[in-house]
């Protein structure tokens, strides 16, 4: 790849909050270094226009580019061997590329030795709350550590408590595994795990779609979890509570085709609630790696989900249904509040809440929740 | 009822093994007096005739019943009001019935103030390993004493561990517990439960098929189990390991129509193995006495089984047909080999085996399992 098609690639990457349909669809058509030039100069249609609008005269590509080398990292385009294609296979369904953020990444900024295709092809996202128990970092650590042994990379986000005794345990047996950030390679986050994610850089691999410099926001959060299930053939919730990100995670699992795992705890911990909740609604038992890794060995097997017609409520379960009409017209619930409406217990409106986010038809706010009237652009 | 009868169906009860087709056919058609005589003569067809060549000179009726009214106890019998024909409904489907002990009990020992027709109307059997944690315990007790302070009955077998943290939870709120033993009202088993039962029968209901003097039998939990299933709406299995006799209750209450719980535990803990391999098989997951609750109060919602062949391997699921096939002709096969022959995890063959049992497809011996061939008859 040239540098100057290696700088457009760098230089789209910033240009808008990925993901972006419509910057997408004119690098199909057009080709990065072209639509580069067309974004720069405002020669596109309105709704891209829109979205580049902020950001179009900032080119900081060249320094990216710099940075990224001093690191020994790389730009993975959809033009490299690298690219993984079939992680990606899924954001191609109708179903999928309806909901918000429901596409593939731009591009992918790497660090470390591992191959991204390579090891999405063999991949579980083992995922959990911040606020973990020691149960849930011990059976993170076990089921992490097996998964590595039985050469399954073990993808997570770096973050404390689950994520951080994953990754932990696969670097302590010398496995392989991948953090997948919210920001840029240059933003260890949280700063504690800054010691953690050089280690995964060193051995496995590190990995983001925003820029350096970019800081985690609670959108890219969300926004970043679709791409830890879409390198991973299956997902596994540990522990999490209620209100837990996790099942945001295992929400786009499904979405994807994925299997959505959950490990079952005391019922006397608020830390397992998410994973029984997980549990009721179908996801899989997991009580060591064998059951991952069985799991994972279905990845072939599994059939994308269905093209459907992409109305919103649509495919929606009964218990989503249910949820979405318990979303008030105006204002916030609390989670408490949209169970009595629905009339289901709080423990089980967490995954239908989960779902019903990816769908873009309900948001989160302050820990409240509330129904998405219109849904707005892709960008 | 006369004295006479009475007697009658108390010899009866004892004449046979129970349950017992045949004589439960001459019960029917000719009523306990002329059935009762006709034994004793040995006036019956060769299978009856089997049935009960050991016993039918043996005639403690007159005793049984003193003994019972100085317990302040009362025989149950398909004439009293009390008869629990809606609990005994399902096994009146065809693939109930060709199941051995796939039929109801003749009649019913009993001690204590509740009425079980009643009574069963709306129960939950909580049941469990008797090699209980204290987090077993505890989780027993909690739903137990939940269940009872919503007016719901608790159905168990009496035994150490979860079975009696659930029984004493329920004394403690005041609320009404059921006992169902496996051998005589005058044989308090374990004898350490001697108390703990003598309050249950104060309270609630202690309730036998069995007349006074029988021993409890590894049999006779097993054939026990099926009326624990019968007088719930739904079994509740709260830890058990991988080879405990709460997974027989559970397929006796898949098999009567009754929905099936677990409570997931510790995957670290191996007595909540048993109830993750039926949360894997399908049990509902229980983590409080509002799940419970709300699955009792779809009995009356639920159809009874579709009545269906009875070829023995019609039916099976995936997982248990595999198991099955996995059974060594010749000889007996441990649960890790079984195991290995079906290709499925240990964890995962509990469940399709204690179905096979309950089907008369399998049988245990010390441990190990076995094809079981020829059927015999039902007695």
């Amino acid at each position: 790849m040239t540098d100057l098609t290696l700088r457009a690639w760098a230089y789209l990457s910033r240009v808008v909050e990925p993901p972006c349909a419509e910057l997408a669809a004119l690098v199909n058509g057009a080709g990065p270094i072209e639509a580069a030039e067309r974004v720069r100069r405002g020669q596109v249609d309105d709704v891209l226009a829109r979205h580049t609008e902020a950001r179009r005269e900032i080119d900081r590509a060249a320094d990216d580019l710099e940075l990224l080398a001093r690191r020994d990292g790389r730009l993975i385009t959809p033009d490299d061997d690298e690219w993984p294609m079939l992680a990606f296979t899924a954001f191609g369904s109708v179903a999928v590329a309806s909901k918000p953020q429901g596409r593939p990444p731009l591009v992918l900024w790497a660090v470390g030795p591992a191959r991204l295709d390579e090891t999405a092809q063999r991949a579980a996202a083992v995922v959990g709350t911040r606020a973990a128990t020691s149960y849930g970092e011990q059976v993170a650590g076990d089921l992490a550590a097996g998964l590595a042994e039985q050469d399954v990379a073990v993808i997570s986000g770096g973050a404390y408590g689950i994520d951080g005794a994953a990754h932990r345990a696969v670097l302590a047996v010398e496995g392989v595994t991948v953090g997948v950030l919210a920001g840029g390679l240059d933003i260890p986050y949280p700063a504690g795990h800054s010691g953690l994610l050089h280690r995964v850089a060193s051995t496995g691999l590190l990995i983001t779609e925003y820029p350096p410099g970019v800081r985690p926001a609670r959108h890219r959060f969300l926004t970043r979890n679709r791409l830890v299930a879409a390198f991973a053939g299956a997902a596994v919730v540990v522990e999490a509570g209620l209100r837990s990100g996790a099942a945001n995670t295992a929400a786009w699992a499904r979405v994807l085709g994925r299997v959505v795992g959950a490990v079952p705890g005391p019922v006397t911990s608020s830390a397992s609630t998410g994973c029984h909740a997980l549990l009721r609604a179908g996801a899989e038992v997991v009580t060591r790696a064998e059951d991952i890794v069985e799991l994972v060995g279905r990845i072939g097997e599994l059939a994308p989900e269905e093209p459907r017609p992409a109305t919103a409520l649509d495919g929606l379960s009964d218990d989503e249904r249910q949820v979405y009409e318990a979303l008030p017209g105006r204002g916030l619930a609390t989670v408490d509040e949209i169970a009595v409406g629905a009339a289901l217990q709080p423990a089980r409106i967490l995954a239908p809440l989960a779902m019903l986010e990816v769908a873009g038809l309900a948001e989160r706010h302050d820990g409240r929740w509330r129904l998405v009237r219109n849904r707005g652009g892709t960008g």
